[in-house]
């Protein structure tokens, strides 16, 4: 299992916002679900984009062009989860967002459930084909 | 549409825990989908079970038997959402528990969302059969 | 628990769609989450409404006023389901359906899962304000 | 975009399998939420295994190592979709599956909707460590 050094992830990725967990995202196997990761990950970049580049995914189109996630290990009901956010990247109409899920289990000790690099296309609603990142949203994301 | 007294709703229920919204909660009417309520509910279930009478519904059986909810008026994604819970009829091995899904609106006006009143029943998780529900519970229920 | 008369539901119901059940609507207590149930039956009405009606519940508006489910039995992973669905009230504005989740398990015995009757609410799309039900839908709804 | 050879990969992958898209399934952008991808994948992973190798999931253990999705065009409610599913690598304990998302559009027309690589671990269901891929599913995804 890889090991990763919390403190200084939480140093790299100035932004992390809190994940409630739910009851029905638990599977069969008593662990949260694979595919919820995905919802996890992706609430996590709308409240990203929203509260670092006032950027409203609901008003100004994003379309997710690809999302590549490893797993580290599983999360259980009662883990503290938390999702990290940082842009990596930024293109002209695209940009990549690093994401790290991690979280405290039942015993206090802090863990990486899973990390998430995924590839953002800004798109005018209407047409959904590729836009440029609009600048107000380019400057914020820049400097994040 | 049916007016609510919030403030006489709050005295009766003494429980309320916060939930949070995902971006995939919205569906094609751009207000949360009316299935994800019924996530909504459970999940404050299952928190007022674990809180307010220990039980842990993933180790102590319980299934829901019947479930009524009354839409009062769509949510949306910038909305602060919580839930009411209170049991409100404890028998032999079943029980009903009375929700109410309320919160603020972006302009902080309070409003409530949805009420829900569910049926559950006490279950022995090898068989699936109905057992009394456990005294610790029944007590903590009671004086819920 | 309730006994059905499989036989007199088909002859009640001129209505079923089939149900593809999914790995992750498997929950930790590895049978079908009570929440699933909700979007099996909102899936049914959709389909019922767009095949019986004519009506695209995503370009002419309606929503779910009132909702109850009966939960009969659980659902497993290898189970074959369908939803039996009828228009059982016919209002201005409003109208009831009465649907039937059903199937057989892995022994090819049939089984009623579960029942479930819904207040639905026609709306204009903009203002979400309650409108007549259309006449074309109406008609078709009224002979089903 | 990307193109596809559309019956080059019916060549290449031996199995398919149908995908039931749920009204739920659709988001705020009025197309398949992206995370529901990944329940369409994980269930058509699912369903291979059980067809093509035996291997029923809730018994015997995989998770999910990692995923990769490549995102090229939009789901709507009214297309016919089905999961190109095969297994590209055999390891000890860990395999990946490739995976494709293709149907027909309202037109007719057949398009690709994403792709999928995944890495799955076979474990022990009680201690969820790697176990090396049991012989008689090994034989089957070797010669699928």
């Amino acid at each position: 299992m890889r090991s990763f050094d919390i403190p200084q992830l939480r140093a790299d990725f100035s932004f992390s916002t809190p994940i409630q967990l739910r009851f029905s995202d638990i599977d069969g196997y008593l662990h949260v679900n694979n595919g919820v990761y995905f919802s996890y990950f992706e609430h996590a970049r709308a409240v990203f984009l929203y509260q670092v580049a006032g950027w409203d995914v609901l008003d100004v189109g994003t379309v997710v062009g690809r999302i590549e996630i490893d797993y580290i290990r599983p999360i259980h009901l009662t883990d503290q989860v938390e999702a990290l956010v940082k842009c990596s990247r930024l293109g002209n109409s695209s940009f990549d967002l690093e994401q790290v899920l991690l979280g405290k289990d039942s015993t206090g000790k802090e863990q990486v459930y899973a990390t998430c690099k995924s590839v953002l296309v800004s798109v005018d609603k209407s047409s959904m084909k590729p836009v440029p990142v609009p600048d107000p949203f380019r400057q914020k994301l820049a400097s994040s």
